[in-house]
C-alpha cells in the first residue's frame, strides 16, 4: 500500500493505492465525520462494488443513489437527484457524500458535496484508471452544460482519496485506454522520463500488469498531487494539465457527451496540441511521432471525427473556460515533458491544425 | 458616504453606503475585471434602477437577467436561467455579475457566480432594507430545496457592496418591515445599546428618515462584517446570525416560500426564541415585552399563522441546516444584547412555546 498526500494546509488529504482497499474500512472511518453516509454510484460500478463499500461502512447510517452511467447524465437534474436523496434522508451537515465510481460520479458528487448545506465532507473511491489518475485528485467538481463542459462547478476538495488497484480488472479495454490518456498527459506536459518509461510499459499496462499499473497510478498521482499543491484554483501552473483538453471538449461537446470517451478526446486532443506545437516551431517531428506512436500503443484514437470541421471545433472551443475576452487559450508544449499556456500564437497555424485532422479524420 | 469594510484576508472587500451611490460608476468599475458585466434583476426592481446602474457601466459588455420578484422563485432552476444567459452570451472566467434588488436576487446571483466556471465575481447592489443589512454581506449565497430553505448554495463574498439609500424610497411598507427585522437582531444578540436606540427611533426609521436609516444600515453592517471577519464559514459566532431563523425558515416552507416574507418570518422567529429563552429562565418578562414591542413597532407580526401547529413546526424545524445529529440546535438569549447557541435546552419548553404561539395564532 502507497500513501501520498495532496498538501493543501488545512484541506490536505491523503491518497492511499493499494489492492483490496475497498472492503477496508481502516482508510475509510477516520475521515468520516458523524453518522451519516451518502454512497453515490452508478448502475455499472454499483453491482460490482457497492456491497463491499457497504461493507467497510457497518454502524453508519448508509444510502445509497444509483445513477445512469455516463457522460451524458452530468447534469445539473442528476445533481440535484442526489439532493433530493439527502434531504429526503435529513442528513445533516455532518454527513459524508461518497463517490463509488469513474470520474462523471466523481465530479457530479463532489459538487453535490459542495453545495449542500453549503459544504459537506466527501470521499473518492474511484474504479476507473481516468479518475484514479486525474479526477479523483485536486477538488475539481462540477457539470456540463449544453453549452460547454465542466461549465458549472466548485473546488472542494475530497476528505481522502482511495484507490482499490483491484476495481481496474472489471474496466474494459476502452475505459483503461481512455485512462491512460490522462496517464500519458504527465509525460507530456513535465516528466520526459516518465513517458519514455510509458513507451516500454504500454504494453504491460494494456495486459493490466499491477506493478505497472500501480507504478503508473502512483506517479500520475504524484504529479498531480504536486501541481494541485502549488496551485489548488489555477491561477497558473494548474491549467497544464489541461493538455489536449480544449480540443477534447470541443470533440466531446461536439459529438453529444457519451459518445466519445472523455479519455479518447483528450488523446486525440493532446496530439492536435502537439501538432500545432510542431507547427508552431517548437515540438521536433520526432518527438511529434512518438506522441502518436504512444498514444495508438494506448488504443488512444489519433483522429478525429469526420463531423469535426474546423469552423464547429472554434465555435466549441469559444466557449471554453480558458477563453479571455475572446482569445483561445491553450496549452502547448515545447518539447516532451515541457508545456506551457498561450494566447499569443500565430492563428494560422491553428487553423492548419484543424484542417489536417479534418482532412485524415473518418 | 460611509465605508466599511470587511476583512477576510485576501477575499476582504468594501461596504459603501450613501445616497446616488447606484448611477456612480466611481465605487463600481474598480471591482470589475474583464469587460463582461451580466446584471442580475427582477421584474420589480428592473423598471426603478436598471437604467441608472447601467448608466454607471458605459464602455462593458452589459447583459441583464430578470427574474420573476419573489422567494419560491428561489430555485435552480432560475439559477439555471442565470448559467443560460452566460454560455449564450459567451462570458468568460473574468466576467463579472451584479446582484441588483433583495436578498433572493443577491442570493441567486452569488451561487451562479460562486458556481460558473468554478467561481466568477460578483457585486452586490442591494435594493431592500433587509439586503442592505444582512443578506448582501457575508458571501452566503444559495437557493431554496421544497424540503428546506437555503439547502443548496455555497459560500462567496462579493468583491464590493454598493448600497444606494434613495433606493428604500421605493420599497413598501411591508419589506421595510421585514429589513426591520435582521436591524432589530443586531441588538438583540450583541448590542443592547442600539437596541435602546431602536426603541426610541423605530417611528423615524419607519417614516424613512434618512439620518436614521442610515445610522441603522451602517451599525447593522459593522455588526455583521465583525462577526463574519471572525468566523467566515460559521464554525462558531457566525450561527448568533440565525436567532430566530429555525423558527421562521419553517414558517416560511410550511406557508409556502414567499407567502410570509423572510424578514416577517425571523421577527416572529425571534420572539418565539425571546419566549423560550424566558421559559428557560433567562430573559426577564419584561425584557420578552420590550422585545415584543419593538417587533410591533417595526409593523412586523408577532403571531404565527394558524395553521403552524407544534408538530408541523418540529417536523420543518427538523431539516433546517442547524440540525446536527437529529438535535435541533437553536439560538436562544441570555438577555437582550447577548446570544448563545444550545442544543441542550429543555425541549419541554421548546413544545411549551410553540403550543403556546399556536394557541395566539390567528
Amino acid at each position: 500500500m502507497k500513501t501520498l498526500t495532496v498538501n493543501l494546509q488545512e484541506r490536505s488529504y491523503p491518497i492511499h493505492i493499494g489492492q483490496g482497499l475497498l472492503g477496508d474500512e481502516t482508510f475509510l472511518t477516520p475521515h468520516i465525520h458523524g453518522t451519516q453516509v451518502l454512497v453515490v454510484s452508478n448502475e455499472t460500478v454499483a453491482p460490482l462494488y457497492l456491497d463491499k463499500t457497504l461493507s467497510a461502512l457497518r454502524g453508519h447510517q448508509c444510502e445509497t443513489v444509483i445513477l445512469p452511467d455516463g457522460e451524458q447524465y452530468k447534469t445539473l437534474d442528476t445533481v440535484t437527484l442526489i439532493f433530493d436523496a439527502l434531504l429526503q434522508h435529513r442528513f445533516d451537515r455532518q454527513c459524508t457524500l461518497i463517490a463509488l465510481g469513474g470520474g462523471v460520479v466523481g465530479d457530479i458528487t463532489g459538487f453535490a458535496a459542495a453545495c449542500y448545506q453549503r459544504g459537506v465532507n466527501f470521499i473518492q473511491l474511484p474504479t476507473t484508471l481516468l479518475a484514479q489518475v486525474d479526477s479523483s485528485v485536486g477538488g475539481k467538481t462540477g457539470v456540463n452544460h449544453p453549452l460547454g463542459k465542466n461549465m458549472i462547478g466548485a473546488f472542494h476538495q475530497p476528505q481522502c482519496v482511495l484507490i482499490d488497484t483491484h476495481t481496474l480488472d472489471t474496466l474494459d479495454d476502452r475505459q483503461l485506454a481512455a485512462g491512460l490518456a490522462e496517464v500519458i498527459k504527465y509525460g507530456l506536459i513535465q516528466d520526459a522520463d516518465f513517458f519514455a518509461w510509458l513507451e516500454v510499459n504500454m504494453a504491460a499496462l494494456r495486459q493490466r500488469d499491477a506493478t505497472a499499473l500501480t507504478h503508473a497510478i502512483e506517479r500520475s498521482c504524484q504529479c498531480k498531487a504536486d501541481i494541485v499543491a502549488a496551485d489548488e484554483r489555477e491561477a497558473g501552473q494548474r491549467a497544464l494539465l489541461n493538455l489536449g483538453h480544449t480540443f477534447g471538449h470541443a470533440i466531446e461537446a461536439g459529438m453529444g457527451y457519451g459518445t466519445w470517451l472523455h479519455g479518447e478526446a483528450v488523446g486525440a486532443g493532446m496530439l492536435m496540441a502537439a501538432d500545432l506545437s510542431h507547427r508552431l516551431g517548437d515540438v521536433s517531428a520526432e518527438e511529434l511521432q512518438r506522441t502518436r506512436a504512444l498514444l495508438q500503443a494506448a488504443a488512444l484514437p489519433t483522429r478525429i471525427p469526420k463531423a469535426m470541421n474546423s469552423e464547429r471545433f472554434l465555435e466549441l472551443m469559444a466557449v471554453d473556460k480558458k477563453v479571455q475576452a475572446g482569445v483561445i487559450r491553450l496549452v502547448l508544449l515545447k518539447h516532451i515533458g515541457a508545456a506551457y499556456v498561450s494566447d499569443d500564437y500565430d492563428p494560422n497555424r491553428l487553423r492548419e491544425t484543424l484542417d489536417a485532422f479534418h482532412h485524415a479524420a473518418r
